[in-house]
């Protein structure tokens, strides 16, 4: 299987000095009177039941002990916890939740940390509960192909397990080799096949979650069918751990694919990578795993920073690239399919040029072209990150626009405000990146991009965040994401299931 | 496209003595007093905004004019309401509802009235808000795929309208020619693609719903990953209108296969059925669209009820059948693969014989002996039906346990209490339909049948409603097939959103 571990490069920013603090970066952002805060009878309490290994207690946050844990993988955003603690079982998780909710001690349920939004790090003092320590695969049904598993299971180790079993990972992620599965369970991660297997809350068959007063809600289900009353599941899947934590999850697998094939294609136009789309999803329909692009900008990126001796697959320049992967049971037919397209665009003057991999070796060598654009752009400077999704004729107006707008203002370009302006993303779900690199980090500019890009996006119905949630990061905006209606009714759910408000605060609903 | 309008049948069904009310039929169940009775200033209230044609007022709940919509379709629950609405707009809905809201009238919502659960009559006199008036499709991009439509839009209309733009829906239900996109969501229907294209909770997009107050929550969206806070339209998938009106539907759609292809085994074990499903899955994997099986007391029923004249498509008798279908977008490509498929589940000595259709008219012959069960056996005398779910290798003991307890008990077999008592369903989707003609009406044959076996599925950690739905039918078993933490967190959000009660009552959450 392809390896896309761009995200673990991110550990190297732990030997950079320490992220300000989030609360620094967001100064409306105030501590919730509210909440008690942790005392040494506290961390007694919590010792009846945890051994001294599973609970670390530092008084100063930026202790080295605690310090990594209070801060995001990305380095962006740092909380000032003195308390994180490792529970080994379901058990363990009720009884912390109990007793927090009791003394009304705020708390941040953390998993692999490789959240972008700053979800799963406490903004203030909140109690850290990290479920590394959860980490057992507990059933998995050959037949059925559903695989029960801890919250704290690693991606990739699911995948690993499953793969002499013929089943693979419904969903597939840069940091698979670190994040875990109720931390993707939590953030309804979308990732590179969702185009083909669908999204969490159609996959995920139950899950056991602990509410924030302690009680275990046992809902896993190995049901494909099951309607008895509200699919209660449903709730928890992307609440980004502001409803209760997730310690169990049921997951339906699908069969691995015993094919897979890529293709790269060159287009002069975002007019012609629809058409390709659209021809893809008639030409290789139940065989599409994969349908990405990026512009001719990205290509330079990563050429300067990464891949300096290797040789484009494609010949001259073109505005943009898409690459076309299927999956399938029969190599032969998927191989005469994807030729057949890829000779139809050549025919229909919808493709320039063109190249099929002709070995895992080369299917490697055409996903890095794509996979190693954000790693190319951090590398390259201060890199923002922007995850929108919208209707695909608009995705790339959207890169265009921004350009246009911060041209016209003299901040886009080689020692200017911003640089390297670039943007590829996920044709298939409709999901684009558009990533820049700061030169001035003094300067509004990631305020002024924030505003453009989101309102843009809303502007034509789109979402500021497809994938990487809201966590402490959007928040802000929410206010102009969702309407008072919406808002509403997330409160009311809010307040019905965690009344003290001790789950996640801070994150997903504004104040 | 195939047809399958076994539910139309039933609609003679009107034409038998009406059904005794609900509320005789379960004696505990009391009307609520808190709800208001509609009153002739009412009505008139409602008239300032809905023409007369759009208002059914009687308050004999017997005359013809309300009868129809106080039964459901199999004439097996009445309710006795004098009122029914048929709004034409989401505007109109929300009017509706915030008068009742204000004036605490129970109210129940309907599609097209195919639910085989009781959910969408009323039970008492709550007044019935049908929605086949708002029938419109909104919008449908051929890009992505994805289809904004009213509430009342019958899922075969939308399929006719989708065929010529080659697409199809994800979902395909005998009832299609009937049952509106607004029910299906509301009942999260299930149906014979669900292998296929997954749930709806999966395929849904969108909703726009009328909150209990009248309130219109526009959360109509298009985008295939969104992650802007909760995903609020998760809560009303499945919810049987207790929570909300569904008014607007945004739905993925896919491709319309280019080709389809339909095998019929016979095989001598179930143990070889579930061989042949794990095989299937290897082998056709991303063509696999059905797997149904049924056994051989089901060939009978169906022989000697609505095929006299036919001749079953394989020579001699065999213990069970399964279909296997396949749709894709290559047809050689998928004829051989089902062809080695066949060839191989024949080497393996799994299946003892088979044969492919090789034209749509024995295509639908090959179907026509799965789908005629359910109507053969209705055909053949007052039938019982159920619908459960559970792991695969377990499906099947059901049948047989069942037949060895009532055989003990010297209550099945011709003339006794139960006759023709036949297993078949989904293996795909782990779904099993038992059915049996109950022959003595005035017996405790219902009442016992029901017992043994929604225990036997409770017991063994399968739901007892799959796909139908809690509706009125199954409340009473709520209080053992869910847990009273998943009973009380169904209940802190019933309350959140509806306060007053007045969404769908006596439904779904027992008392």
């Amino acid at each position: 299987m392809l390896q896309r571990r761009l995200l673990h490069t991110a550990k190297a920013c732990l030997n950079k000095p320490l992220a300000p603090f989030t609360s620094t970066k967001y100064p409306k952002l105030k501590r919730n009177p509210c909440y008690s805060k942790i005392t040494d009878k506290d961390v007694e309490h919590l010792r009846t039941f945890l051994t001294s290994s599973d609970l670390i207690y530092e008084k100063d946050p930026e202790s080295t002990a605690i310090a990594h844990l209070n801060t995001d993988w990305f380095n962006l955003y740092r909380g000032s916890s003195s308390l994180c603690v490792f529970p080994k079982t379901t058990k363990q998780v009720s009884q912390i939740l109990e007793y927090c909710h009791e003394r009304q001690i705020a708390v941040v349920p953390q998993g692999g940390n490789t959240g972008v939004s700053g979800g799963a790090v406490p903004v203030f003092d909140e109690v850290i509960i990290n479920l590394s320590k959860m980490d057992k695969i507990r059933h998995f049904d050959p037949i059925s192909g559903v695989a029960i598993v801890d919250c704290g299971v690693v991606l990739e180790q699911l995948d690993q397990f499953l793969e002499p079993k013929g089943y693979t990972v419904p969903l597939d992620l840069g940091a698979k080799g670190s994040c875990q599965l109720g931390g993707n369970v939590s953030t309804n991660a979308g990732g590179l096949r969702l185009m083909r297997y669908g999204s969490l809350h159609g996959n995920v068959l139950g899950l056991e979650v602990v509410l924030p007063d302690g009680t275990v809600l046992d809902n896993i289900s190995t049901l494909r069918k099951d309607n008895t009353g509200y699919d209660l599941k449903q709730l928890f899947i992307g609440a980004e751990g502001t409803l209760g934590i997730i310690t169990g999850v049921s997951l339906l697998t699908p069969k691995r694919p015993k094919a897979v094939n890529v293709a790269l294609i060159a287009l002069e136009s975002f007019e012609a990578i629809q058409k390709a789309f659209v021809l893809a999803k008639d030409h290789l329909t139940e065989i599409l795993s994969a349908f990405e692009f990026w512009d001719q900008d990205s290509v330079g990126v990563v050429k300067s920073q990464l891949m300096q001796k290797s040789k484009y697959p494609l010949e001259g320049k073109h505005a943009f690239y898409a690459l076309i992967e299927t999956q399938g049971s029969k190599r032969e037919h998927d191989e005469t399919k994807l030729l057949e397209y890829i000779q139809l665009l050549m025919e229909k003057d919808i493709a320039l040029d063109g190249v099929m991999a002709q070995s895992s070796d080369q299917i490697k060598t055409l996903w890095a072209w794509r996979e190693k654009i954000p790693e190319a752009i951090s590398k390259s400077g201060v890199a923002l990150t922007y995850d929108v999704s919208m209707d695909v004729p608009l995705l790339y107006k959207l890169v265009k626009d921004t350009k246009e707008y911060f041209s016209k203002k003299d901040m886009l370009g080689p020692g200017k405000v911003y640089s390297n302006l670039i943007g590829f993303g996920h044709v298939g779900d409709g999901n684009l990146h558009i990533m820049a690199n700061l030169n001035k980090t003094d300067s509004d500019g990631l305020k002024l991009m924030d505003e453009f890009i989101f309102s843009w996006a809303m502007k034509n119905k789109g979402s500021i965040t497809a994938e990487h949630g809201i966590g402490v990061a959007k928040v802000q905006y929410m206010h102009r994401a969702r309407s008072a209606t919406q808002l509403q009714l997330m409160r009311t759910i809010k307040r019905a299931i965690d009344p003290k408000g001790i789950m996640n605060p801070y994150k997903v609903l504004p104040e």
